[in-house]
């Protein structure tokens, strides 16, 4: 061993350690955790990851579904130590601002479908969907509509961690626990086509859940319900992509009883649908609030934000009784070293035509990610360009899962890891949200892999008698 | 006008004008903001900042109680440049991590009191307490003690702003036109000496204050009460010190009743009194939970931390039943390049003696600004070192306010900004919190400027009729 490699490993073990002694993650299974600690990542580049070894892989996941512009963009690097040595921070409260500030609130306003035009900074996307909680709330306060207040979103949406977007969040897995807030927020099923009934049609799938929303607003009583929360296409509940039109008829069924529409595109805004936003450009809606994070930076500084229409702008603006004020918001509120990096981020993204890049090569993944249907596992391969899910099975003609101790997921991922790709397991699922700047090669290098991946997983869950041999 | 005049010019309206339009400040003032919008702030440098004309200001909020080391340090834009060239961004979620990460994790463990040696990342104080809310009811239920929810704190606390934040909360005037969750959340009466009754001792009135706790837990049940949270110098609620032993006396009185004590040291960490923390360097105490945020990368990066004891991570950290795991955290927990800036921010502080100079010239800060409470409008004058506020009456000895209307802290502070000194207006009081390295010359500086500036409030209040002549 050279005294190099000698030097690397002790660095792998020290923060290894400090890692498992100290630093307590989000989603950390303790059922390994305490033994195998993390795995090290210490250096990333274009489209891929190095681990402490040295080891390269290509990171089928985008950070977490957020490295939109890949690794090692050095023009972030110098915006943002520019903004440092300029102003790194001062406070937003009240009337003050920073040039970034300002310039990226303008240019949200203007990439942002209709008449949003109103940014209001958090840190995240769980801040950005708890800040629309409360901002519908003040709206239906001035408007003298204090009981307008439940939110009714899906199984299988997620919307983030904070006490309230965790209530909002459907995954009922994530639930486990925890206490959520079961006062305010409603849940309605999730418009997945490969769980519909047998035999029923797209469209009359469609239907019923859109009658479902109309049903739950009826039962709560129009008078109590404030906003409909939704993300165009799931994402940590697998990659849902509702039947066609649901998006429109559910914005209808809002705006029948004056529900606000708030699409979460937390996942899906900046690209990874071949558009700035996805709700007009890919599904056709305007909602009231878009809410945004992740791609916002391609994930180089923690940012969000709640998008808000003049509609809602003009109701919450108008000064309150008693002097009071607009008493919400954050110290990193349009933080100006986060917003340097959003606007460099999205100078880069139209510089480089990245939405056409993802509407060329994005089409190409799905298609190949598609192709990987004929596996003997693999149930529903779903999703749209750089956004897609594999959804492992026991059995293809009647859906059953394979039996959960098995960790399909997990052995696919573990599989592909050894092989060079991260793709990211989700119980018996597999998530695939790579950066968007795959070229062909990649995507065949990713399809590839997965593939032999899947059938090394196949053959290990014969072995272990979870698939019949 | 020169043409580089103009061209600043120019920027500056461009600023302005997308500012007013387009970002939505926290606690906005909508009296006003449509027509006077926002201040441009361009530059700053040590402890001072420069607006779009030009014009320098002494700092006398430290950005909004965070910019501890001051402005334009080089090497915080060095390391955040350096740690985006190596991995800009990577998910902690399950089992992966980066070298900051797990760094200043261990160094947070270490320099926090007591067993408290486990950190769980968020992006600012609002997250880093409804993170304290969701792990302390994970842990009651891990326990078996599902009943074990209730959150109790005090009026004029301030815990930030996400929904469950704002709840805790107790500035009264913070929820106007808001919901906030009256189920889980319980406030008790706030320690201020100076508003306690009339002939009462400090020591009778502190024992009173730690009798209203006990009598809430034993009113609610303390099988039902989970947590106290209190700031241990309340910060947004006007710089409350609370009366000697106060923090001890709760501390007993939740360890009584198993109650968790959460020690919100957002403002009051990472130098601002001294101490890298103040409970039990300044208050004699060990909670259960810190949470901080701001001083921990003095505000240059977004971050924050909720830091808790071996005893909590014993038992949240056991696997629950059914495998499920801790699904709780956000996509920028742990964010390295955040950990990258939080790592050479203490790194500087601890090289440069930053704590021995707060004990110098902060005590030396908090004899003058408590120096001028011979002047005709100053009621109090409380807090410690770079934590100050005073507190403008109508009437010394009735400690009667001025009427609401006259705004006597945007007066001030109007009157301060004028002279180069920011301050903060808040209600009836205005707060300093400068950086943590102001030279004497710096205090003298501030403290004159106070006093003309108040002096000055003190004849327009008096010409406007606020003010007996």
């Amino acid at each position: 061993m050279t005294s190099q490699n000698a030097s690397a490993q002790l660095e792998k073990q020290e923060i290894w350690q400090k890692d498992r002694d100290h630093f307590m993650h989000p989603w950390t299974d303790f059922s390994t955790f305490k033994e195998t600690g993390s795995m090290v990542f210490r250096q990333a580049d274009g489209v891929s990851l190095q681990d402490a070894d040295g080891k390269r892989y290509l990171d089928g996941i985008g950070g977490l579904w957020c490295v939109n512009i890949g690794y090692g963009r050095d023009e972030i690097a110098e915006a943002v130590a520019e903004q440092i040595r300029d102003i790194p921070y001062f406070s937003t409260f009240g009337h003050h601002t920073t040039a970034p500030a300002a310039r990226l609130a303008a240019k949200l306003a203007d990439l942002a479908p209709g008449d949003l035009n109103h940014v209001f900074y958090g840190c995240g996307g769980s801040v950005a969907n708890d800040t629309a909680v409360r901002m519908i709330h003040f709206y239906f306060n001035q408007l003298g509509k204090p009981s307008k207040k439940q939110i009714i979103s899906r199984i299988d949406g997620y919307h983030g961690s904070t006490y309230m977007a965790m209530s909002i969040t459907g995954v009922e897995v994530d639930h486990i626990g925890f206490d959520i807030d079961r006062q305010l927020v409603h849940h309605i099923s999730c418009p997945n086509p490969y769980r519909r009934p047998e035999g029923q049609s797209l469209e009359a799938f469609c239907d019923a859940k859109v009658q479902e929303l109309e049903d739950k607003i009826l039962e709560l009583g129009p008078d109590n319900v404030a906003a409909f929360f939704a993300e165009p296409i799931m994402g940590a509940g697998g990659v849902i992509v509702p039947p066609e039109g649901y998006h429109r008829k559910t914005l209808a069924v809002c705006r029948k009883y004056d529900v606000l529409y708030v699409s979460d595109e937390v996942v899906t805004a900046f690209g990874r649908l071949g558009h700035m936003f996805a709700s007009e450009d890919e599904f056709g809606i305007v909602p009231d609030i878009i809410t945004c994070a992740k791609g916002l930076t391609s994930g180089y500084l923690p940012l969000g934000a709640t998008i808000f229409s003049d509609r809602i702008y003009e109701v919450i603006s108008e000064p309150q009784a008693d002097g009071a004020i607009f008493t919400h918001g954050f110290t990193y509120s349009g933080h100006p070293v986060s917003c340097a990096a959003g606007l460099k981020n999205i100078e880069i993204m139209e510089r480089e035509g990245l939405c056409d890049h993802v509407n060329d090569v994005g089409a190409y993944f799905e298609e190949q990610i598609k192709a990987l249907a004929d596996l003997e596992i693999i149930g529903d391969v779903r999703g749209r360009k750089f956004m897609m899910c594999l959804e492992n099975v026991a059995d293809k003609a009647t859906r059953e899962l394979i039996a959960p101790e098995a960790k399909v997921g997990n052995r696919i991922a573990d599989e592909c890891q050894q092989r060079g790709l991260i793709v990211r397991p989700l119980a018996h699922m597999n998530i695939l949200s790579p950066t968007l700047i795959l070229s062909r090669e990649h995507v065949d290098f990713v399809a590839a892999t997965l593939r032999e991946s899947i059938e090394a997983a196949t053959q290990s869950l014969k072995a272990d008698g979870y698939l019949p041999r």
